[in-house]
């Protein structure tokens, strides 16, 4: 067995680190780093509703994702430069807005808007993942603030939810990828899981080659093992202070 | 246990229809019917490459999907008017490119660009999936083309690749929901296989209830039996002639 | 007299087929077919009307145009993925709309927004034409759906229109210009006219050499004599069921 | 029959200004006013041909049209603030292009690219008729410049061109509709005519009623009258200094 | 001391035309000659303010800035054609608008908006300046008419604003620039002052050399003087009719 | 006199921290903390110049500068969501490349671009000026890497760039305005200089009271002081290390 470029394990997490309150204006504001990645995700409660929703009683979690132009190895053009946001980008926010969605009762919420926006200061793989993670924490920061202040009676999050990226690498299942390894990886997976075990979110990609029924089989497994570890982070960082 | 609205075992495809040279410019032109969505499928060949190739050696295979306005229930704004793709399409078009690239040797292509344009003409659930399998023909038309031509002496596609969708819906794992089932399912997947049974893209979504472990396996058992029937359409079609 | 490339007479329409209820969402759904060109024209009902029109008591008649990517011999970049509509499509869609809504009573019509569809699905010349032709059909039946349900008591529709193409080629003035003429024509006019015989549109353009009077004579007698004959064919198609 | 707004005969054009030398660093610049309407026309000379005329040995005559904001009664918006130009305008800038091109010999032209921009100061009806009549002066003042130079042998203009409006007002067909006729007009046409008598363009619209072939002759006849007057005045202009 | 190009004394501007109802339908519209710089400056009146105003009780005054592409040496692409305004012209347009609210009560204008848009026919060196100098004369010029019609009691504006740009020009300070100094300018400044000598904006910038205390004092000076003729001619402007 | 909100002296800087190597890819990274204002500034070297200066043999500096959109009090549109970036933006990248430029002899730094990201992670007021302080740390420690790769014999930088803000608050001159003190001033302005106190930008705007001169005195008095305090600690924190 080739060894991780990290030295870590097969199904070992890279460091991980929430910082609450990491800005000053926003109902929540957390930063996450998992090994060298470090995406600010900070949620923000907007007393409107997009227009869909007029006169549903419903409000709306939603997200948005960047990356600062000199995140990654060399530097990306800006995208607001550019005029628009780009496939990976709409796709990655997408994503997050619908994982925060499971676990949040939107009709509790009232007719409001809770917009997380992740941003990426530093990437060293697996930001998408992290910004989940990290959203979660900072979606809870948002709402408990709304408790605090008599707006919201009780919380209309009914769960928790982590994110895992899982891929095989040099013939491996190996949990948590860096960018060393994921520019390598065969096969590349991501994984969204609540903290009943349930599965929010599925995306797997082989652009050279398949992955076998057994292969996904073990990389569901390691995801599981994951993003229950990264669950208890979650609630450790909550419960700081 | 609810019957399905169209009256389909749990397990039972739509009808699907496959008619080549639908149109008469394109080096492969595939009109792929699933039921009532019908999609058209052209392949064409130009001799460019995109900048990022430059120099490589390789070609290119990469789609575009579109819907026309009134494919579905109600109207929907015209892309080209508003101005950009919207997330959808991005994030749709992107996956056929990656689920065609897994079966093409780019290096044995050449410095040439094969673009698949998927177009809906009519909507009724798993356009993506109907897409990908009905572009896979395109695509074999084209290269085809290119061999009787003598521009390449062998195909570099070297395997098959199809695609469909499963969901939970009323409770029970189904294969290829139409848009009744699709609107109500709480659970959705769509899955990319190649003929030796490989998994290409596994994207599953659960923005309401998550799915647990066993119905994951279950879905991905249905759609290996799905797949299988559509790869065998595939060459039959293609045979014909 | 060199004879067409088609082996057409100067005054002989390409075949015409026209196609109701192709597609099954829309209120009016028509394939048109002028020889090898196909136009897809949709009309769809909907229950606003632009701001401009805003407490006018007046509905709204418009049509939007589309060409997919490989309707023509090369491929086209598509416009969605541009980012906006070119000078042609813009130019085409205008005329389209002209055309219909001035057979459209719009007072009659009420507060409502009928949108024309024309999208391509194959090139060989004469699409703006047919696309008039074939989206007064669509129009029709969109309208004809409204007086069904009740929803309007008479048709709003006071006359019928229709469009050809004529022009110079190789000297001499011809009818129904398919590709291979339009391609060498020194002069090209396209024609709307309703039926008490009156001209909607007349839009000759003459890059190369400029056309004398007895020349534009001959056009309008050619282009005369093609709409009355496509006028007869959108009655019979309106007669079948 | 009522008499027209300004008073004039029905074939009677309004009061023709040409200003040449209008502004000082264009190689042709002419204020062109037809009674209250007032367009700045500029010939700007590059040595850079369009892509699509790589290595053709051709050169290029393109236009752009531009209204400013408060050129009209009340205030449009700035196009470059909305971000895009609308479809009246690139109809019209197409239409002076072609205009312009059926008298130049590109070939003689050389690989240079000739810009017409034709920017309204103060509108009152006939605005892109006055374009072309006003472009064309600036043209050959711009190719004279070529000329004097001795950058061009000869000048690759060939014939002369000029527009007018022609329509169908309170029933009568009459000449050069100011914006009060314009507005109220049953049917209106723009025809661009060369020195030989031929015609360039003939643009015809009903929104309202349609013509009948004797009113489309009658407009036509009009037309021809008109602009062999504006050609004269172009060949004054040219011929003072 | 090198002489100036234009042979003016350092303190001595050029010589200024001001042409009040340069074009017939704006509340406001003057043409302002400064040297060869001719900027056309309109006013218009609108019953509608923008959203960030609603409720507020107050109006707005904002302004629009544009070149004619041929204004200049050599043509600059046409703003509404490349899909959107520069830095440069939205940090022109930006400075017009604030210079010219500094001397509005917005609340006594009440709920409407005066744009003033200045569209440069020709460029010879400090367009902007001369924007505003000639702006706030034809703001004046709309404002009155609404006094006129009784629409408005008293004026709203309190106070008269100009500007002109100071450089140091081949070492020695100068007043008002044109386009061959501003060109081989060390350092530039644009200045706006009241008619109560106080400094509204003061704009240095200096890519070259940095400017000394002292040199910045010099110019203040300069432009204080020229600023104080400027507000001279735009009285007597106003007073003329 | 009234004291400031912070209870800083009128002449008084807010703390100063500047962080070297705050993210680990781009050449230079510092975090620059003005009070409660940080802004994250990378330089990134690029082999690549604008087409602008193609054969000149010179480089370029330039900036970019973007605000996260929960940097504020209340959430901003992400601009690459917006489809655009502001006149704002535009107009503080334009203001700090512009400032960097003053230092650099672009000839020395031969064919490559520097591009310096200011990306203001949490706002309170100076955001343009800190940026332009941070920068100039980061431009230097990017320059010097390329120094050390012997990329470059000797460093293009001739000299060093800082940035304050000073109004009038309360009636008084006063230096570095956090939020509180901004969003009340009368009157505001940017000063850039270089270490030989020289000035390279002064930009004041006065929206309300317009500034007497001597007011104008006292305000870049305290600038030059405040930015003598800032190239000191400049010094300081690169001599860290």
């Amino acid at each position: 067995m080739k060894s991780r470029p990290s030295g870590r394990a097969p199904d070992e997490l890279r460091p991980i680190r929430i910082t609450r309150r990491f800005t000053r204006h926003a109902e929540g504001s957390v930063l996450i780093e998992c090994g060298e990645t470090r995406v600010l995700c900070t949620a923000s409660v907007e007393e409107t509703i997009p227009s869909f929703l007029r006169n549903s009683g419903k409000g709306w979690v939603t997200a948005e994702y960047g990356m600062l132009p000199r995140a990654t190895h060399t530097r990306n053009k800006r995208e607001a430069a550019s005029g628009k946001q780009g496939g990976r980008t709409l796709e990655i926010q997408r994503l997050i807005g619908r994982a925060l969605r499971a676990v949040v009762d939107t009709k509790a919420l009232g007719e409001r808007t809770i917009t997380i926006d992740c941003d990426v200061l530093q990437a060293d793989g697996g930001t998408r993942t992290a910004s989940i993670t990290g959203a979660y924490v900072a979606l809870v920061d948002a709402v408990n603030s709304l408790v605090r202040k008599g707006t919201l009676r009780d919380s209309p999050i009914h769960g928790q939810v982590a994110a895992v990226s899982v891929g095989i690498w040099s013939g491996q299942p190996v949990l948590d990828l860096d960018y060393a390894e994921d520019s390598e990886a065969e096969t590349d997976m991501n994984i969204v899981m609540n903290n009943g075990g349930g599965f929010i979110e599925v995306q797997g990609t082989a652009e050279g080659h398949a992955f076998r029924r057994e292969e996904l089989d073990a990389l569901l497994n390691l995801a599981a093992n994951g993003c229950s570890q990264l669950l208890a982070r979650q609630l450790e960082a909550l419960n700081e202070d």
